[in-house]
């Protein structure tokens, strides 16, 4: 793919406000914005220095049709790294409307969404994984999902795998050294050498790709599941979360009736609490369905609330805690609700006696009267691991690149095979070029990346990025 | 009031969207960039010369937010003729909020509605009713109510305003000059003169004041009723006109279950079309309550569009239009539907009858089929004089301005009679004083404007402008 030739334009700001902003973005921005734009002192932009702003009317023919201020940037001192225009304007969808008739009247076509990211991307004003932050920056609700994106964009993640890739190349170079004096048969390579590297690049990736739990939870909001018997308040506790936390709210319809999923931003971390359908042993075939799911969600959680009466006997309360199967990977409480029905007394000597018999977290609460909420909350908090998040260990959240990661690992796998069975260097560099053939896709380094990735990558961006 | 002492913000973008503008205004905001903005080169916002743009990163301490690029105006040479900035990011809520929170941190407050430009109004950038009218611009959802907007921003109404209040004060200092040498009972001002003045300036406001009739229905839309017996297809009418013209269709509830509106954009005009019930004798008390409502509506519409079956005989059809009274400033048209369902001849020969018989206009039509339907539109369009529009009168199309015109022609009235009663100059003098404060009223000029009325103005604006 070479410099556009075409010149695009799309609003890039969003519905409603006071003011919008128009972009245009090619060889053609500066003749377009010349041919709408007036101004008093007569102002031609293609004259006007980059990162300045003129203020002006754009006209169709007499008519006028808003005062603006536009923006100049000239290639390569732009977001796209071509000539751009920003045009600020009332926000009207009348008059944006009409802007972006009038530049298409010109000449310029609508942008495809994402498109001048993809433009800056193929100008080389950033990589591929960069390129993909952006977007991300964009969904950010919380901070540690925009925490993520903004060290993607600041192309940590790209260091990292320049790291990978060089090691691999060093590796085939030597590989590849071999075959030129293939009569000689020498080794330049020493395989136990590549052996090692190999496990270290290996170890790497599984590192990466581990790191992919996390980084998909912060983004996509840690999922944590409310189950236990019917009627011991699992709704209840769900909505007494909800409402603790209003400042970031939002509703995810629930696949099914029985599964209600919301999302609450507890201190910069989203956490997404799916209530379940209480389980228990029945023979109504629809209610079993609904504890299937139940299960589903049940292995989906990272954080399981297991929910029981704090009025039930302890005899009652142990079997309902073994009716769940936990992972060991997952991080488990168990709440005692409605403690509000018992006395002080009871209730200590109920927790004590539990975290006698359980290894979990074992918390007294009143979900209705919202009475020892904040126990929960900082349990919540301290079980997500943001360490990861304040040092500068790369965290992989882009669902394409640990399925690339994933293709990258069984290529390495091959290629170890290949060393275990001592097969010639230009197989086995044949194999690392494989790995490393993964690994550029992700930040779509030398390997040209075909139109049709670029496209569906950048589709899921909005207009006007 | 005086110059503002504080700085406020402002998010000035709609919901979505790639990117996002926030605003500062006011003596500190250089400070408060300052404070937040970070460049490579070190750039201080305070020493950028206005009308520049600046690329860095806004910063809470060490935690990167965003890379922004900075807007830099200094005062007079601003939107709000204060010190301002604009700042661009990246259209996430979550980085909006947060460079709302780090401005308001360092002592911005949170701007009012309209805010920005209730400052640009107080430091003199523009009048009253220029102010007001860039709420009209960003609402403006069709050509011409932009137009009326854009119109009134470009100050030609002001000008009128300035005119007759000259014309006034004139009057006004004669008057008060008289006062000066009352003892030699001289009088300066010819009584026939002022006579012919205010005969003159009552003329003008009549006609402002008539011109709001056409202003409103072009900002609100030309409220067209379609009437008719029950069964003639009035609301396939309606469906079919919206249909018509999806370009730009809205959809307002109706009041009432049975009288359902709807807008459509017909060549930058915008149309209310109003269908209402069915008209017919009946004792049904539910159904004469929806005829009433009928009537109500017909009476609010500049349009009436008249419709019966053209399979009615003519003897049939002219009762039907006798049921309702139109009035002379209403346009009305006879709509025969269900055209397709008779013969053209008869058609032909139905329509040169009612022609014949009525000075309305008559057009023959099929709904469901959408025959004859640019028939209809162009009557709509021809109906709507736009002429106004294209030459330089004015249009007042603000409620408040119709309001105080209302006020300040009875204000006339009532100093026209005092000159009939030939009250002394003084008295004369103080009734000319009062028409005067009220066309003040409209462009804030001279008379302090009390802030509750500011305030009120500005309310209405979305924030961020």
């Amino acid at each position: 793919m070479t410099a556009s030739q075409d010149t695009i334009v799309a609003i890039a700001t969003g519905q409603g406000g006071a003011i919008a902003v128009l972009r245009l973005s090619g060889p053609r921005s500066m003749e377009i914005g010349d041919a709408l734009f007036h101004s008093k002192s007569g102002v031609r932009l293609a004259d006007q220095k980059g990162y300045t702003l003129h203020y002006g009317t754009i006209q169709d023919q007499d008519r006028l049709i808003d005062d603006v201020l536009i923006a100049v940037f000239h290639a390569p001192h732009s977001y796209t790294g071509e000539e751009m225009l920003e045009i600020s304007c009332h926000a009207s969808t009348y008059i944006q409307q009409e802007i972006l008739r009038l530049c298409q009247l010109q000449g310029a076509r609508a942008a495809l969404p994402g498109e001048f990211t993809m433009r800056a991307f193929l100008n080389g004003k950033m990589d591929l994984s960069q390129a993909e932050a952006v977007a991300d920056i964009i969904a950010a609700n919380s901070q540690a999902s925009h925490q993520l994106a903004t060290r993607q964009i600041r192309g940590g993640y790209s260091e990292e795998f320049a790291q990978l890739r060089a090691q691999l190349l060093h590796l085939v170079s030597l590989l590849e050294l071999e075959l030129d004096f293939s009569e000689e048969d020498v080794e330049f390579a020493d395989r136990s050498e590549i052996d090692k590297l190999m496990n270290a690049i290996a170890a790497k990736i599984s590192k990466l790709k581990e790191s992919f739990k996390l980084g998909n939870i912060l983004k996509n909001g840690v999922p944590v599941a409310i189950v236990g018997s019917p009627n011991v308040g699992k709704s209840t506790l769900l909505n007494a979360l909800v409402n603790e936390e209003k400042a970031l709210v939002s509703d995810i319809a629930g696949t099914t009736r029985d599964v209600i999923e919301d999302t609450v931003n507890i201190d910069g971390v989203l956490f997404r609490f799916i209530d379940t359908a209480g389980i228990r042993e029945t023979d109504d075939p629809l209610e079993n369905l609904g504890i299937e799911r139940t299960y589903q969600r049940l292995d989906q959680a990272a954080i399981v609330l297991l929910v029981v009466d704090a009025r039930d006997s302890i005899e009652d309360m142990m079997p309902q805690l073994d009716t769940v199967d936990v992972r060991a990977d997952q991080k488990i409480a168990v709440i005692l609700n409605k403690a509000d029905r018992i006395d002080a007394k009871e209730l200590t000597e109920k927790l004590q006696l539990l975290r006698q018999k359980t290894a979990y977290t074992v918390i007294g609460l009143s979900a209705k009267l919202r009475l020892h909420l904040d126990e929960l909350l900082d349990f919540l908090k301290q079980s997500v691991d943001l360490q990861a998040l304040q040092g500068d260990e790369i965290i992989v959240f882009n669902a394409r690149h640990h399925q690339i990661l994933e293709a990258a690992e069984s290529a390495l796998v091959h290629a170890r095979q290949s060393l275990a069975d001592q097969l010639p260097g230009d197989l086995l560099a044949q194999d690392i070029r494989e790995v490393l053939y993964h690994l550029n896709r992700i930040t779509g380094t030398e390997t040209i990346t075909p139109d049709d990735v670029l496209k569906n990558i950048f589709s899921s961006f909005c207009i006007g990025k």
